[in-house]
């Protein structure tokens, strides 16, 4: 399975993709930033954000896309850019049919370094160990990536388990009504 | 000027064509939402909001895109969700070229009531009013579309000097540095 990660941001939007199965070793294809002018429109930076995460995906063909869950944390305004960043890097997977899943930064963290708390160093120093790479990959945005698509490979499985029953309850469901 | 108020959602997007300029009557040239099913995955619900004001904004051709300022309010999914898709909607004018305006929930309120605190039933009021309609627009998302669109009109003169200014000023710093 093929993953492109992507860290939403409207000033930088990480993207990593990883190869690889539940289980075995994992294989980096690539990683990068897709960056905005700050000082640019917002409709223009999402233009530019468009552009780039479909440059990804023309280039590395993904299964599937990983993004970040946005909450609404502290900082109101970046949220704010980061759910629109995302948006547009879903609309783009979606409208060529792969597959789009959300995962939470404490599950991010929890599945690289086994704990849901952990700092960016340690989810930079755990993508590092999995991808087998020299050093981490920068700026941590792009490394945050990494760990969504590695994320997503590892959960997977368990994911799509529970999807089948849902669909078997809701099968069900309809049956009896 | 001819614009294209969006009142962003994921459930229901309102969108208002309104035709005028500041200071004289103004038309409404059409009104509806855009509608996804809250069951849809999230990626298709951005392709089918895309599909919406694509439509829009082919068939009525606005100069104009002005969407309300999302702010984090309470209910923190809404807003998430109302971010999302005013993104589609931005990314569709800006790919276009169409300018687009964001203007806040009470900014709208003060341009068509008179008051940033006015309740929907008083917006609703005011649209239908001030585009003499025969009844207010529903669902309110309609209304709130057309006020939008409206504000923008009003507001539009100011924010031409606001912004000429600001060129004008940068221009000046650009010499002297």
């Amino acid at each position: 399975m093929r993953v492109l990660g992507v860290d939403p941001g409207l000033t930088r939007c990480g993207v990593g993709v990883v190869e690889g199965v539940a289980g075995r070793p994992l294989t980096m294809v690539g990683v990068g930033v897709v960056r905005t002018p700050a000082d640019a429109e917002l409709g223009h930076r999402l233009v530019e954000i468009e552009r780039g995460i479909e440059r990804w995906l023309d280039e590395y063909r993904p299964e599937r896309l990983a993004v970040e869950r946005v909450f609404s944390q502290h900082n109101v305004r970046t949220v704010m850019g980061t759910a629109q960043a995302s948006a547009v890097a879903m609309l783009c997977a979606a409208r060529r049919g792969i597959p789009v899943a959300l995962h939470t930064p404490s599950e991010v963290k929890a599945a690289v370094t086994g704990s849901g708390r952990a700092d960016k160093a340690q989810v930079g120093a755990m993508v590092t160990r999995l991808l087998r790479l020299d050093a981490p990959p920068k700026p941590a945005d792009a490394a945050d990536a990494l760990a969504l698509a590695i994320c997503h490979i590892w959960r997977a499985p368990a994911q799509n388990r529970l999807q089948q029953a849902v669909a078997a309850h809701r099968t069900l469901k309809g049956r009896t009504a």
